[in-house]
């Protein structure tokens, strides 16, 4: 196995039946043993094997995978394709001629009858019905699975933290010098632009969703746009923003106020930077993740603003920029059991309170779990700062 | 009907059968009448209510509508469903307690049973059979349709169109800036830097989808992104950007020569440029977009680069940067019939020629179909611009 390569490795294993406890690999489609596996999501696309794309299939076999791209992508699908070959484990590359869905088809037609996995997470039911009309007659049998690629995303090696720390590290000193930089009379929009331009300027690809700076009654809105408002004396003002490094993303909030805050506010401040503290001290291997939203809520609830906090206590990052573990209450259409942290994963933390029509606070970090606990790869002081 | 909203009326008459070719009806879900419509993708829940969010559901009924978002939405949606009500068809707002999919359930079954039609081209298929497992019982019967609501998008309004005609103004304006700034030595991501920065000081909401700033032999990949490559003397560099203004997308290309380039060169970007005006020329109500396709692909299959063009020639533009009609070969995976253009629908030309290795040309501009042939929402000249 010394030809391997690091994307051939990843690629190994994906289409045996998981091990473990039977209720959760049935849960997940993950008892049955596949021929091939069709992966259609882009992340886990470039996951398997460093192509990105806006478009794609993998198909992935024993001993062999199959990459599918258009036009569009053919000379930058072949750049990447030889790092990702490994001599017992090649990548070819089939372009597609009129659709995605018939060159498959034609792929898996000419392979005659197989077990094929479908990512029911990431197919769309009219491209699933058009596949299984499509293969009538031809054997292959298709099975819907779920989080066979993700659940090997949840947890980074070094190189991907590495990534992620050299990432979160830049993006600490944007916003230190965005928040410095806020003066009343800005546009949100223009405030916004700058920040973009910083982020690329910094040595990210771009940003790693769409910047938020909200402020005055704007930063009570969770995922506010920036618009036309100009910043305001008196105003809070709620930066959120991420970058994208070598595929990766990392993800910050911070808040500012211009003049001094009056007490109110400050105890909100206060509250959620209890609440930040309270779920990072809960983080550590074999927590479920539902125990550090849990922490953050309580503090937040502790001090009267537990109505306030809407939504989940975080969301992993890496290749997305939401991704698993979400550190958040259970849901229905959760699995059966919370994931249980564990070291390499990363996440944000970021409680907040919203009062509409008033005024919001979030504070953001990102975290990797280690052995004991967790290291913070974003590093802005958490005191509220006055403009 | 004099109460009516923008966005009522655009509601109305979703959950009718469709009249016309049975065929055509048959294929898209279109022969069924409905109780109630889900609308799961964004676009669309927008076209019908103003709304924008990365998330929501809204479940279209006769004579009310419910639109449903998570905590982090419910102030921006409470601001803008005053606006889309109308007197006789208010759209009420349900708030996700777990998830949404829980949420819907027990809308639906409190409702009791009905036919309810999902988007089959956006729902994931886990996300159906969880539905359909939960509604089991309950009476809803799940049907497939397909396109109810982009149909009605294909053709822009004389609201849509002034929308994009402001919007294809000022990115011409921004393209022409930067085009003229070109200068070697300069890296690609920090030209794309400076191009979305331009872009938002120029007032759009942000760049359309990721901009493209390729040089030399990058120029040959027709997605490219952009790098740590100095750009150099003697390259071909092409950039391709957009912006979003009020919601709606618009998208240019041009490329420019750093210094006096060679005759193949030159004749690479006549041959596009006969290949743009071709594809304009073909533009007119009722003829099939397929044709405009083959009038850009024949002109340069006439100048022996039919190969070097691998990609389609359009998409339409509108809430989304790729949206119908799509400007180019059938595929299988097609309705029974081509879409015939009409006034007011509008789209991209982009014909190029990629030569792997060595360099390529894409000339894009956006049109609107008008009564007697199509306008320009673009204007930058065509001439190869040489820095």
């Amino acid at each position: 196995m010394g030809d391997d390569t690091y994307w051939s490795r990843r690629r190994r294993g994906l289409l045996a039946p998981a091990g473990g406890a039977r209720g959760a690999a049935q849960a997940r489609g993950r008892d049955e043993p596949l021929d091939l596996l069709l992966v259609t999501h882009a992340a886990n696309i470039f996951y398997l094997t460093g192509f990105r794309g806006s478009a794609g299939m993998l198909l992935v076999g024993p001993g062999e995978a199959t990459l599918i791209v258009d036009a569009r992508y053919v000379t930058a699908a072949r750049r990447v394709l030889d790092e990702a070959s490994a001599p017992g484990e090649p990548v070819v590359l089939a372009e597609v001629e009129t659709s995605y869905e018939e060159t498959l088809c034609e792929l898996l037609r000419a392979r005659g009858p197989c077990r094929l996995g479908i990512e029911a997470d990431h197919m769309t039911l009219a491209r699933y019905d058009w596949i299984e009309r499509a293969l009538v007659g031809s054997g292959v049998e298709l099975h819907r699975t779920s989080g066979r690629v993700e659940e090997r995303r949840f947890v980074k090696d070094p190189r991907e933290v590495a990534i992620l720390r050299a990432a979160g590290g830049r993006i600490s000193a944007v916003m230190a010098e965005m928040l410095a930089g806020l003066r009343p009379g800005r546009r949100e929009r223009d405030v916004a632009a700058d920040i973009d331009w910083a982020v690329r300027r910094a040595g990210f690809e771009g940003p790693a969703f769409e910047t938020i700076v909200a402020g005055g009654p704007n930063s009570a809105l969770p995922h506010a746009r920036p618009g036309d408002r100009e910043l305001a004396a008196g105003d809070l003002v709620l930066l959120d923003f991420g970058g994208v490094h070598e595929g990766y993303c990392v993800d910050l909030t911070r808040v500012a106020a211009l003049g001094q805050p009056p007490p109110r506010v400050v105890a909100w401040h206060d509250a959620v930077r209890a609440a930040h503290a309270a779920a990072l001290a809960a983080v550590r291997p074999g927590v479920p993740a539902g125990e550090v939203d849990g922490a953050a809520r309580n503090a937040l609830a502790g001090r009267g603003l537990g109505d306030a906090f809407g939504h989940g206590t975080g969301h992993g990052l890496g290749i997305e920029v939401h991704e698993a573990p979400r550190i958040g209450k259970r849901r229905a259409t959760d699995g059966p059991e919370d994931v249980r942290l564990a070291p390499g994963m990363v996440f944000t933390v970021e409680p907040g309170v919203y009062l509409p029509g008033e005024g919001g606070v979030r504070l953001e970090d990102d975290a990797v779990v280690t052995e004991t606990g967790c290291e913070l790869l974003t590093h802005v002081p958490l005191d509220l700062v006055v403009v």
